[in-house]
């Protein structure tokens, strides 16, 4: 399907339910789909940092696409990621997640190497060439280590080669950059500015934005949706204490223990332990070589559900 | 071949040639190849990072490595990268190379992620229990933006799970105590401490490092091997004088305008400028989405080259 | 003079304005005060990263609390920083300040050692226990390059030992954690939120900030005190228009040549050549070692000050 | 008097002793110079990282200087440290320690501030400008967050306003650069370059720095001069030993539980506690806001002291 130019609403970054063996679990992602699509989003975004898509082999990759593609039949968009270091890697998840059935690619700048803006716009520019579906770019410079420059972006969004930003630097500042841009240019209104900061959503749609890739999404995505209407609705008290709420629940990424793991494992781990206590996925394992969460934290994220009125 | 244990001499990160086209050019990788075996070097390690690892493909991965195997024959040891981002995906890179023949895996932290070095254990422990060859951990903080902590590298060195080290960090004193943890413990004899700073070879050597992998050898391999003789020697007087000549040559990486390219684009740039000027490939130019020299910076290299009596 | 609880509205870090030799340069930094004072402005914050005061001597910060508590005799709050490392040499500082006529203090976590959070508590703690006025916690990671955690803000609020918090951290996320946490405890509703980033007036304070601390205000103080009663009229929109406005105007921090000088240089220089331009100081030097903008940089100045109708 | 051109051997950093209300303990200070004295080290170095000078007020750091060079006499050179964070506030510290009797200042590039190259080199200029005894470069990422670059070193050291570089940056590759280009052209041959990297002295002098300044030679100065007349000597394997024994008592620094205090609190802690059990200071405090080391982690550095044979 064509994706809205912009695209609007809540895409949540749909999280990969693994067997323990570490096999993608496909009855369980469409189960975790079906939750989303249940709640009224209005996009999905697979292979995202929250799909632990950096953890996924090709063929898992191409698993992941095919199985969320075939089974949304066109009701809703489905962006892909194509995270990998450089162009030419890149452009091979292109060609696969298309072929896969994905409406929308999304890519980082390139990283592993030391980059530069001149090549950030020339590996866009080069990838939207060979993809035969939009090219969003996804700023995550806790991942990539580069931010995407908003001059950058607008010059990129003027010349068509990209049809959105996915912007989860946590960087308000800088995004406000970009949907200033935006608007200064009323040929750019099919241009989607998202953001993926799931503490900010209210903010970055007060400022413009035009719908929101949070993570958390997979766990309250009622809560999230909720938010979205009552900015589209201009109820900006109403939206901050949904909002807060939702800080409140994202609380729970902090549970794993940082002597024990990482922050991925803490965030991936939580929102997974999340969705199986609600009974959406069957088995709450990360990929490796992340560390689980015991058992008491497990418990924890339980609280935070409670006491967000989800279990 | 079954690599020395340990690994001593120089072994460089071979450069991938390319064609203007960006496949690549195996005639001119085989060249180089030759260049790298008469100068009397001691291994070679493909899909590093001066190879462009991070901009090849998988299919460009695995001719690379069948290509090289196939010429050497057994002559030397030929370590492959596999540079990817978690335990699973470079898990398939190890089958790969491994069946293109490499003797040998070298393999960063996770990246992309935020990591722990309890995961980075974990990630070295999983790879190593699946790679019929042995496992060399590589260490570049400015491409994983994580450091490898040398007490993690001595339990897994400990434990059987790695062979050796290359370190890329720069970081003298923290090489360092690897080193002296290994000298502590006689059983890890057979462990490979490579050091991957260019600059520092002779100060690496002389605390103790079994060889060097430098991205210049490509460039003077013959400077190198003489360079790893006199410190084999304990000639430090005269180990110092080459090492600075190197130096010197190393400037070639700074031509590149900083305010046109990053900086891997101005180094990998210059050392395939260089390469090319010596007549050694057919063709200097570098992968997607990197920025190519100017006329005037190859220039520049040139007299480089000129002013280390290598043209 | 005591200081409300909370402290609301706009708060400048006022410029000091320097003679060529160096010297303060009072009568314009009293000029300068009258132009905030008749814009209606809400407080002022003297001796902060705005006001050079990272560049001025222990004479010349004490000469400059003197001159403003002096000039403004208590018609409105003057908040002081205490710019400097550690403890005992913030303690001097804050001596100093309310010895000429501080009415609250501004500190930094310490910096140039690398401190903790368990540290960052003792500081305040001890500041506290030592000052006759409040103490506001200042969060500049740019400058400090540490984060002030938002539980640790939270805990010495409740405990009384800080009064408030100016964030510049550009982190809206982890500002709003502070937002979110003083609102659950209704005792700590005389704790000063304070947003210091001049692009995101209107998010923080739709997220619940009483006010805000925008170097930008030097220049166009009568918008900031506009934004501000948009905000509290809840016209989110007018507000959004002004904001953006300043934005706008805040590009003028770019005009200085990166590769000439640094970011401090250039936006000093920036606010100081547009203060200059409107007439309000007599001249736009800043203090060693900065660079100054050359007369087309000022030019440019000049032109945003024109775009925004302030010429 | 005028300190050696260029300055080589052993230069501690001296710690300052203080009492339990934090202020300078003079008699322990005299006793730690007699204690470094009578090792036979070359020159002292007050006011540095490991002296704790972020923390000492204006006044407690004129006492050092003053008493040290009293106690001196003119036997040895005294540098000082004139840390702080722009040019018109070391100036006045410049001033200050050169009236106690400083034969030389000891200054870092601009920190706090966002700063330039252009500006480090203006920064050099006017202190030297402004100095009456010789000028050395203090180069300390961790502290600064800036590198010092060598081609500014060489430009500054070429236009007689640096006598000198004490590198503290760990980066021995760009410290190289700066050794190469002094051997390059002899008339800097008065010029000092000096490491501060406790771990690395053999490599320093190796590759040709004049002396080392390191932390750790309070606690073991006979080890350090051992070391230096060692590389003097050219008996590079003799070396080797005594820096490694070295590296093996700087594991000190850890013991401090990271979870409970910052790196600083840590190593200046056990650089304290070390003294404290060799009896050459009265007391072991660290300036606030450092966490002291609990009874166990002294008991540790007891147990490092044991291992090196200085108890």
């Amino acid at each position: 399907m064509t994706i809205p130019a912009p695209l609007t609403g809540v895409v949540p970054p749909v999280c990969t339910p693994l067997a323990p063996d570490g096999e993608v679990d496909v009855p369980s992602l469409l189960s975790l789909v079906d939750h989303l699509l249940e709640a009224g989003v209005h996009g999905l975004f697979v292979l995202g940092t929250s799909s632990e898509a950096a953890y996924l082999t090709d063929g898992q990759r191409e698993l992941v696409v095919r199985a969320v593609t075939g089974h949304v039949g066109g009701r809703l968009p489905v962006l892909a990621g194509v995270i990998d270091m450089t162009t030419p890697r890149v452009r091979e998840h292109v060609r696969a997640v298309t072929a896969a059935g994905a409406d929308a690619v999304v890519a980082t700048a390139p990283f592993y190497t030391r980059t530069h803006p001149a090549e950030i716009a020339r590996h866009y520019r080069l990838l939207s060439a060979a993809a035969e579906v939009p090219v969003i770019a996804y700023d995550l410079p806790s991942g990539v280590h580069t931010k995407l420059p908003a001059e950058v972006m607008l010059e990129l969004a003027a010349d068509g080669v990209l049809a959105g930003l996915k912007d989860s630097s946590g960087d308000l500042a800088a995004f406000r950059d970009v949907l200033r841009g935006l608007r200064a240019h009323p040929d750019l209104a099919g241009f989607s500015a998202l953001t993926g900061s799931e503490l900010l959503v209210d903010s970055a749609l007060a400022a413009g934005a035009h719908g929101a890739v949070p993570g958390l999404a997979n766990v309250d995505p009622e809560g999230y949706v909720r938010l979205y209407q009552l900015c589209q609705a201009g109820d900006w008290t109403a939206a901050r204490a949904e909002q807060e709420r939702l800080c409140g629940l994202f609380g729970m990424v902090k549970v794993g223990d940082p002597g024990r793991m990482g922050g991925s494992s803490a965030a991936l781990g939580a929102f997974k332990a999340a969705l199986y206590l609600r009974g959406v996925i069957a088995c709450p394992v990360t990929a490796e070589p992340q560390v689980g969460l015991s058992e008491g934290e497990v418990g924890e994220v339980g609280e935070f559900l409670a006491g967000a009125g989800l279990l």
